[in-house]
């Protein structure tokens, strides 16, 4: 049962070896563990959130208010089935099949803001379903025209290509608009129940605009109602940065551009660039303003020295955010007090940053008391999101907790150990420095880091500010408690030793006295 | 600058989705950091293992003693070159373009133990160089005939394609056997310098049968000497498993069997499946033995169906270890003793054990004391192999930290966190369920921790009962030392008392008691 290739060196069998090219859908498939796939519960989780997330894409992405329903139910055989349905922009009909069964063909490949990057996600799910049931994928689509479509579909992992099992075109009643998707898969939700809620209640924070509905196999429902009617706006596309960019994105450019002047390729193909700081950036770097682009992509090696000098020099404008979507402080804290409760919040957003070229946004906050529970264990409350995708994995990794346990929280009287605090931190940028196919946590990043700590030392210093306010609050309280115990008695006392009949109006004394000392500084 | 789509909904600008497909060379090139190149100093580190490992693949594939020499130096444009030469098996001439310029493809697609999986790293590094510095790879290879091939490629990344710069035919004097590649990347030795040299040390450890040279850019060399002509046998190709079958697999292996019955499509097409176990199977799985495999595909409800009770199935022989390639216990013993010169060294192999129908091989090794540093700080000593590879990032995550941790060590009289003690895990198996595909660290997996445990457990107490004995000697020793200080005394004065002359032979009676004392065991 054991082939041996025919070479016998030394005495050892040694096999031949067979050299071959596999597809890219066979690449995640022999090593679906990298996307979140390791076993039934996981993957549970992951077919959970990424086709969620990508609802959520679509409708945001249209300017949407999303409203996502999901369904979880055990079907023939011990599988699952689940169905996710939203109000996104539906997919058109020329992409649908390969938009869910061919990995590596997606619309997150631009320069904006989206949860999904890899065009892996979704694929990904449809794959798992058919190697554990062997079924397809029914997914019914429509941008809101006349008709709407129906296609079962399989992928060729081989080829990593569609197989169209069904193909059906209906009339669109209402000029429904959206995407449908249903698919059978192997899973465990007994044991993933734990995580999928905890995802959801992630979700229900960072998207107060959002409305959930998820009934899961045990036919429990879970709704989570919208909280606000605002939306952020949707991100645009924008060029990419010359900080960045490096010799693979240039001649890329290069060659889109055809024939010009470099100064005007420099304006034209670069975010943020104009003709004043591109020819600033050219005469630092000695290159001729008037160089032909056909001219400079026949000698190679100013490329090289081209990229080198875009990322050294230091004239660029920064990244303009427009591309962001961050959540906003508004936003966040209504969703953080709708699902916290809490007794307080800090709300942080720090102004756009950048490392290599990608703009990006570092939002936090952190709550206090009310429903919010103290740790358990010293374990630390943690909300991390990226790009509007909650992250439950790989905690200790991450460049959040890092960061606090970093911070010497007893300069501002904190305790995250002991006391209610819960922190949020949500980063967003065209680019996630993700660590994993599966999107379980972010590299470390300077740039990155240093934003969350200065974002989390201000909610630090406001929380701060709030509870010195607070223990003054009450120690006046208390004396007040104290004094108007005594006062009328002392009061009548002096009244009766000056022989005043009229007592004085202690009261009024004692709340101005009271009133000065609060406004005073903490001791 | 900015490109907004033409529809306008609600007021906010939306983007037109842009629906594309983009290359799998395209997909790693947008996401190296998940590869392992985050950043130069990172991709030094990630280049100088990826090629190393590449060569130590090709040496021990072809049942060579590897002997591979490796240089790293400056060149013009503050850029590195590295040059890895071995005398591994080289690759056939109509393989060498596509071996190193295109994203995956490779000779590493089969059941047996590789260190390379994923087809990935020697291109990753290739590609990496290439949009650092614009240069292409040069490779030289021969498997040891007449002739020998040099070519310079790059990687045409749009379209995942090899673009061959130079290609010679050259006469091959000496009938030299063996690879050459040399590129240059945009790095950062002076800071991987540590990763770097920690390296090769590990690598000495678990492969004394290698040779390794490698100058750095300071002109520093490093040399490895072999300690040892034995050699692991190489691991053979195997079937797959039963056991860990999916739908996509045993429907690619249907499909490839093509006509005939279901019985012998089992007994051909799986590793250590009989005729008997066979039949055993399909009559418990309630399959007609006799079917035929083309009625079979035709329906596909079947497919799950038999899948199921393959996996579910506790008939089936475990797997034959024949396709992997541990090091075993005596080739670590050198290795350890060779680079740490410990007191002691405890080493064990675990049995042949298989999670999801891949075979894997535990070996774990303690070492003690003489050059093991006792550990700063509360930090473990771990050394952590998977097929023989060295895992320097992330071991808090390592399911070996995890079972380290999980241990209770004073049962074996041990504190790894205060005694000199070195631990070693190496896990082989065709399939190292990494977590990333920089192949950073290994994902839980209960059998592996399971066994990784028991090791442990087992070289814990050869260790106790070392130390217990070095215990009891050093106690006998420090008595006899005490006792033959008044001994001739006492036997003195116990003569005269007696009226004796001779005085008896104390030093024997005191052998005979004390050698008595050390067989026994410890209080």
């Amino acid at each position: 049962m054991v082939r041996i290739g025919a070479a016998s060196l030394r005495g050892t069998a040694v096999v031949e070896e067979k050299w071959r090219a596999i597809s890219a859908a066979d690449f995640f498939y022999r090593n679906r563990e990298i996307a979140g796939f390791d076993n039934p519960v996981r993957s549970t989780y992951t077919i959970f959130r990424e086709l969620v997330e990508n609802s959520m894409d679509a409708c945001e992405s249209g300017g949407f208010l999303p409203d996502i329903y999901v369904r979880l139910r055990h079907v023939e055989g011990g599988a699952l089935e689940i169905k996710v349905e939203d109000n996104g922009r539906g997919v058109p009909r020329r992409y649908i099949k390969r938009a869910f069964a061919q990995v590596l063909f997606g619309s997150k490949y631009t320069l904006r803001q989206t949860r999904g990057i890899f065009g892996l996600g979704g694929k990904m799910a449809v794959l798992y379903g058919q190697i554990t049931t062997n079924a397809p994928v029914h997914v019914i689509s429509s941008t809101g025209g006349m008709e709407r479509y129906s296609y079962k579909l399989m992928v060729d992992i081989e080829r990593n290509e569609p197989i169209t099992k069904e193909e059906v075109v209906e009339r669109n009643h209402g000029q429904w608009r959206g995407t449908v998707v249903k698919l059978k898969f192997q899973g465990d939700y007994a044991r993933a129940r734990g995580k999928i809620l905890d995802y959801l209640r992630h979700v229900a924070i960072i998207e107060p605009y959002s409305q959930l509905t998820f009934i899961d196999p045990d036919g429990v429902l879970y709704f989570y109602r919208r909280k606000t009617e605002k939306m952020p706006k949707p991100p645009i596309e924008v060029l990419p940065h010359p900080q960045g960019v490096d010799v693979e994105t240039l001649r890329r450019l290069l060659e889109r551009f055809g024939r010009g002047k470099l100064v005007d390729f420099l304006v034209e193909s670069f975010h943020r660039v104009g003709r004043r700081i591109a020819l600033k950036f050219l005469k630092k770097a000695k290159f001729d303003p008037e160089m032909d682009i056909e001219e400079l992509l026949k000698r190679e090696d100013l490329i090289p020295k081209l990229v080198k000098a875009m990322n050294n020099f230091d004239g660029w404008l920064p990244p303009d955010p427009s591309c962001l979507s961050p959540i906003g402080p508004e936003l966040l804290e209504i969703g953080i007090k709708k699902e916290l409760k809490p007794e307080f919040v800090a709300v942080v957003q720090r102004k756009p940053s950048a490392y290599s070229g990608h703009p990006f946004i570092v939002e936090v906050a952190m709550a206090y008391g009310g429903g919010v529970p103290a740790p358990s264990q010293g374990e630390i409350n943690l909300y991390r999101y990226a790009n509007k995708i909650p992250l439950l994995y790989d905690v200790h990794n991450d460049v959040s907790m890092k960061v606090i346990k970093k911070i010497k929280w007893w300069r501002y009287k904190l305790n995250p150990e002991t006391m209610p605090i819960a922190f949020f931190v949500h980063v967003c940028s065209t680019k996630i420095p993700y660590k994993t196919v599966g999107k379980e946590y972010i590299a470390d990043r300077p740039e990155v880091e240093y934003e969350i700590e200065w974002g989390l030392k201000e909610a630090a210093r406001k929380l701060k500010m709030y509870l010195a306010k607070k223990r003054r609050e009450e120690s006046v309280k208390r004396r007040r408690a104290t004094l108007m115990k005594y006062l009328p008695y002392i009061a009548k006392f002096a009244t009766e030793l000056c022989g005043e009949k009229r007592e004085p109006d202690y009261e009024r004394a004692l709340e101005r006295a009271l009133a000065s000392e609060a406004r005073a500084p903490a001791a």
